[in-house]
């Protein structure tokens, strides 16, 4: 068995973004070797998301409209949470979003379906923060 | 390492359906003649999910309505990206059902526990679409 | 390949409960001996979640308000599912929160962030209940 393990860094310019990491897992995956087997992708931070859909700006905009119906940033005071941080929104919206993905590796490549695009999902960015890429295999 | 991979093909009559296909991936794991190991079941488009849930149909109608609840098909206008597309709300709700599940493999059988069923949830349908299943282990 | 398995077992006093198994899934990792690899933690209950987040009370209760404002217990008649039972609002609940979680083992330890932690989401408590931990690797 094969292991390899990159970890991705990021800082948006905005507390919300969606950033398309699809060409940097591709890279991960050639620097691995590894031709067959599983590849996790994560967050390492509780408050940014790893998620697959759609690379069309369109649905991006009704993603950041529908997360702030199902859990507004703001008030800051309706959150608990919010005593010396101001990000619980961004808790939530990552649980919507998702954690990880787990993608099948077969020939060298990412066994996707034809519109399947790899996104980080910032919830509370403008500082530093990890993704960590974990591929095993042959 | 042994690796097994498959696709299953799906059109449903409606736009939008849950179907059990946990058969299907107990087919696809005697197949691969793997006893031990981790399969991925995972939709190969974004408008559809698998997830595992109970085959009970009083909660697939819940599933339907509080779906529709929390992003509505209708009125396509509020979406950004139902503009030569009317299918945004797919993209929303296979979101909230996920677009994989990753299942242990004991014995050579589903590790599941007792009411463990898989589904592949369609969210945009009357076309053909197909669900990946990867399985690695020895 | 190695491969490990073990179940954790959970009886909740309250309906609904975040447990941080953190250490749990520590202790399992450690007795399985593997260096690098993949471990998977998922509820065998289709009412409860394995999730990371933030080991935070605010934030907990913060969870508790946001899945009863997307998925309220009450009326137990507002769901079809409730005939014999009444934890329809615990399969909905689980589902926003999430199965599972797939965790990078790198050094032989969790691969984790500066706060993640695994939770134990129970939705339908009271009674005995099942996690996996599955763990392949070397």
């Amino acid at each position: 068995m094969k292991s390899y393990r990159k970890e991705l860094w990021f800082k948006t310019k905005r507390r919300r973004e969606l950033v398309n990491i699809t060409s940097d897992i591709n890279v991960a995956l050639i620097e691995s070797g590894i031709k067959d087997g599983l590849l996790l992708c994560n967050a390492m931070h509780i408050t940014s998301s790893i998620f697959v859909n759609d690379d069309e700006s369109g649905l991006h905009k009704d993603f950041e409209k529908w997360l702030e119906t199902l859990a507004p940033e703001k008030p800051y005071s309706q959150y608990k949470h919010n005593g010396f941080e101001d990000n619980a929104d961004a808790h939530l919206k990552r649980t919507i979003m998702g954690r990880e993905v787990v993608i099948a590796v077969t020939d060298g490549k990412l066994d996707f379906g034809p519109w399947e695009q790899i996104f980080y999902g910032e919830f509370d960015g403008m500082r530093k923060k990890r993704v960590l890429v974990k591929i095993i295999g042959e």
